[in-house]
C-alpha cells in the first residue's frame, strides 16, 4: 500500500501529463471526420501498454474503429482479470459552451477539463498506470488482459463479433470496468446496475419541398408541428411513457429493495440547485433516485428542422428530424423496445406526413451481483483507499457491453468507477478530478490483490 | 400596346440579363454577413433607376438596410403612382436542396432560377423596365415615385419611420406593388387580401448545462420534450389554434362571400400531387383555399436543440428553441396576437423549465378594395394583356407594409403580382417564369394609362 502510494507520489506529474496527451487527440467515434484521430488514439494506448510491460499488444481492426488488446500472463493457474475501457469520446458539441477548447486540456481547481477527461480516457488510463505500478513493484498478483475499444460512444457495434471470434484470448474470471461514477468523493459507491438503451433517429416529411408559410400555412401539415405532436404523445400526464407495451417487461423492484436503496444519501434540494431547476420532472410515484436507476426514460437528444439561422424566415419546411433515446431497465429488451417505438411512431403519424425510423444502437440493461468475489474485492479495495465501505447503487447510464460480456464470454463484470455525476460527461466542460484519477490508480492494484486472494481462498 | 410589345421584343435579352445581374448579388437582409451585398443591391437599383430616367434618386439610409427612392414628376396636376418593391431576399437555406447555387441564376425551361427571382427582385425589376419603356416611348401618362426597400423579408422595421418622415415626398394616389401571385398563367388574378403576421422566437431552458441522458434522464425535464408538448398544445383536435382569445377578433367571412370565393378554380388533387402529400391538414369546416386565405394559421418555421450532428449522442440538453409564426386575418392585430402567444407560452410552461419569448416582427392583415379606380385600372390592364378578366383573390402571405401605407400615408394599395404559387419563393430552387417577367413589364404601362384616364374621368 505504502509502496503504491510512494510510486504514485513520485510519478503523478507524469501520470497526469500522459493523460493530458491522450486527451489532446480528438477521438470522436461518431463523426467520420475524426477517423484518423481515433486511430492515433488507439496507437497511443497500444504504445503505453507496451511501455508498461504488456505482452502481445495488438491494434485489432474491426469494421469500424479498432480495439486495442494486450495482456500479461504470469501463471495460467492464477485468476485472470479482463480490463475493459474505451478510448473514444462523445462529440464535443455545443462548442460555444466550453470555457476552454475540448481537446486542449487544462487543469483548474484540481480538475482536468477536456472531452473524455472522465468518460472514459481518464478512467481507462488509470488501469494502464495501475498496471505500470504493479509491473514496477513486481506485485502483479494474477493475469491481466486489456481490451480497450473505440466505439463505446456509438454502440460498440463491432465488439460483439470481436468477443465471439476471440473467446479463448479473452477468457477471464472477471471483467473490471471503470466507466461509472461514485456518489461523492467522501461517499464511495459501486455501480451494481445499469440501464439499457434504445436509440433511434426519426424523420417526418410533409410537402416535397420547403414552402412559403404564408402561401401554404393552414392547409399543409407542417412536419415540425406534427413531430412535436408525435413526441408529445409519447408521454402521458403522469410522465409515463405512452408507447403501448413499453412497461410490459419492466422488472418491478420490491418495496423492501426500494427502502434499502433510499438509504443512499441523496439531497434533492442540492440536486435542483446544482442544475438550477425549480423542479424535477419524473414518472409519478417514484423518487428522483429511482427515476434515473430502476425506471426507464425517454428523452429527445436532438431535434431540428426548418430555418435555424439568424433572424426570421417564414418557411413551412419539408422535413423535421429528431434523435430519441430510451433508457431501459431489467428485463426490457433493446430490440423489442426499438420495435415498439417504431410501431408506435408509424401508428401515431397522421396521413398528411410520411415518417421514417432509423435505429441507431442499443444495449441491454444489467444488474451485477453484490455477493460475488469480484464485488467483495472491489468493495474491500475502495474501503481501504477511501476509508469507507462503498455503497452499492444502480446507475442510470448504459454500458451495453456488460450484458454482451456475460452473454458472449460468460463472464460477470464489476463496475468500479471513480467519476462523479457532476463531471459533466457528454456535456461541455467535462472534467475529472485529479483526486479521483490518482485514487483510482491507487485502488486498482488492491482490487487485483483482493480478487486473487479471495479467488484462491 | 404594339409599341410596348415591340420594345420588349427588341430589348428582352437585356431585360433578362439585367435581372440576372441583380440576382447575383446575395442581398439576404436577415443575415448580418450579407450587409455589404445588401448595400450593393441598393446601389444597383439606384443606378438602374437613374439610367431609366428617374429624378432625385437617392439611397436613403435607415437604422437597418437602406431604402432606394426615385421619381419622375411630369405634371403636378396629374395623378401619382407610388411603386413599392423590395430588393432584399430570404436566406437561401437549406443550400443542399438547390439544384444550382441560389446566387448563380440559371435559365431552365423558360424559367429563371435564383433566390429572389420572383420574390421580389424579378417582380420589382419589372417596374423599372416598364418605366424605361414609358420614358423611351414618351408615354408616361402620370407621375411616378419609386420606393424600393431592403428589409421586407425581416419585417420592414424602418419603413414606417421613413414613411412618417417623408410624407410629402411619398404623397401619391395609389401604391402599386407586384409581390403577389396569380392563380395560373392562363388564370390571371389580383390579390385583394393578405394575411398579417406575428413571428416569435421561443427558448426553453431546462438544466443549466447539457446533461448525460443516462445519468439524469427520467428525473430532469428535457427542454426539447417540454417544447414539443408546448407546441403541441397550441392546436386542438380540430386543428384550431388553442391559444385563448386567438380567434376573438377574426372577421368571419359571410356564407355568400365564401360561395363567391369558391368559384375560383382550385384542384385539390393537383395541389396534393404537386406537394406529394396524401392529405392536406387544416382547420375543421373550412376548405383548403380558405385555410390559406380567410383563416389564420400557426406554423413552426424552425426548431433546434440538443445534438444534431452525425451519429448518436446521448445528451439531455440545457436548451431548446423554435421560431413560430402566425398568419393573421382581418381584424386580428399583430401586437395583440403576439401578446396572447407570449401569455399562453408562459402559462403552459411547466415549473421545471424557464421560457423566453422574443417577438421578431409582425404585420397587419389587409383587404384591399375591388371597387376602386386602381383595382379597375389593374383589372383592365391584365384583361388586355392576358385576354381574360383577372379574378380577385385573397392571398395567404403577408406584406405588412400595405397596412402601413394606409395608416401612415393614407394611400390604398393595388397588388398586381405576376408570380405563381409554384414559384417556390422562400424555398430552394425559387424561380420566375420569363413569360411572367415579360408579361408584367407589358402590363404595368397599361395600368399607368388606365389609372390616369380613370382618375381624370
Amino acid at each position: 500500500m505504502t509502496e503504491i502510494k510512494n510510486y504514485i507520489e513520485q510519478h503523478k506529474d507524469r501520470f497526469i501529463d500522459e493523460l493530458l496527451a491522450l486527451l489532446r487527440i480528438p477521438s470522436v467515434s461518431a463523426d467520420p471526420k475524426y477517423k484518423d484521430d481515433v486511430k492515433k488514439t488507439a496507437e497511443f494506448v497500444s504504445e503505453k501498454l507496451i511501455a508498461s510491460g504488456a505482452d502481445n499488444v495488438e491494434i485489432c481492426p474491426t469494421k469500424g474503429h479498432p480495439i486495442v488488446y494486450g495482456e500479461k500472463i504470469i501463471d495460467k493457474s492464477l485468476p485472470t482479470v479482463l480490463v475493459y475501457g474505451h478510448y473514444d469520446v462523445q462529440p464535443p458539441d455545443p462548442l460555444d459552451l466550453w470555457t476552454s477548447p475540448p481537446f486542449e486540456p487544462v487543469i483548474m481547481d484540481e480538475k482536468i477539463y477536456a472531452r473524455g477527461a472522465c468518460d472514459d480516457k481518464g478512467q481507462m488510463y488509470m488501469h494502464l498506470k495501475a498496471f505500470e505500478i504493479m509491473m514496477n513493484n513486481n506485485s502483479l498478483p494474477c493475469n491481466v488482459k486489456f481490451m480497450i475499444e473505440g466505439e463505446e460512444e456509438v454502440g460498440s457495434d463491432n465488439l460483439g463479433e470481436f468477443c465471439v471470434s476471440n473467446k479463448d484470448r479473452l477468457k477471464s474470471d472477471v471483467v473490471l470496468i471503470s466507466d461509472t461514477s461514485m456518489i461523492a468523493n467522501d461517499v464511495p459507491s459501486i455501480t451494481v446496475g445499469l440501464r439499457g438503451l434504445s436509440y433511434v433517429q426519426v424523420e417526418v416529411t410533409g410537402p416535397n419541398r420547403d414552402l412559403h408559410s404564408g402561401v401554404y400555412g393552414g392547409a399543409v401539415a407542417n412536419p415540425i408541428n406534427v413531430l412535436c405532436d408525435m413526441i408529445s404523445s409519447m408521454k402521458d400526464k403522469n410522465n409515463c411513457i405512452a408507447i403501448p407495451g413499453f412497461y410490459d417487461d419492466v422488472l418491478e423492484v420490491s418495496a423492501e429493495e426500494r427502502v434499502e436503496m433510499a438509504k443512499a444519501p441523496f439531497d434533492v434540494e442540492a440536486y435542483k440547485s446544482d442544475l438550477n431547476i425549480d423542479d424535477t420532472l419524473g414518472e409519478k410515484d417514484f423518487t428522483v433516485s429511482e427515476h434515473t436507476s430502476i425506471r426507464p426514460s425517454l428523452d429527445v437528444n436532438g431535434i431540428w428542422g426548418g430555418y435555424i439561422g439568424e433572424g426570421a424566415k417564414t418557411v413551412l419546411p419539408s422535413k423535421a428530424y429528431a434523435k430519441i433515446s430510451m433508457r431501459l431497465v431489467p428485463n426490457q429488451s433493446s430490440d423489442k423496445i426499438t420495435q415498439l417505438f417504431e410501431d408506435y411512431f408509424n401508428i401515431v403519424a397522421p396521413d398528411c406526413v410520411k415518417v421514417k425510423v432509423t435505429p441507431h444502437h442499443g444495449g441491454e440493461p444489467v444488474v451485477t451481483p453484490t455477493d460475488s468475489i469480484a464485488y467483495q474485492a472491489a468493495s474491500n479495495a475502495m474501503e481501504e483507499t477511501f476509508g469507507k465501505k462503498p455503497i452499492p447503487v444502480r446507475g442510470g447510464g448504459s454500458i451495453p457491453i456488460v450484458a454482451l460480456f456475460e452473454q458472449e464470454l460468460g463472464t460477470k463484470t464489476v463496475l468500479m468507477g471513480f467519476g462523479l455525476d457532476s463531471d459533466d460527461i457528454h456535456s461541455p466542460n467535462e472534467h475529472y478530478g485529479i483526486f479521483n484519477y490518482l485514487k483510482g490508480i491507487e485502488t486498482i492494484p488492491l482490487f487485483f490483490k483482493n480478487f486473487t486472494v479471495l479467488s484462491r481462498a
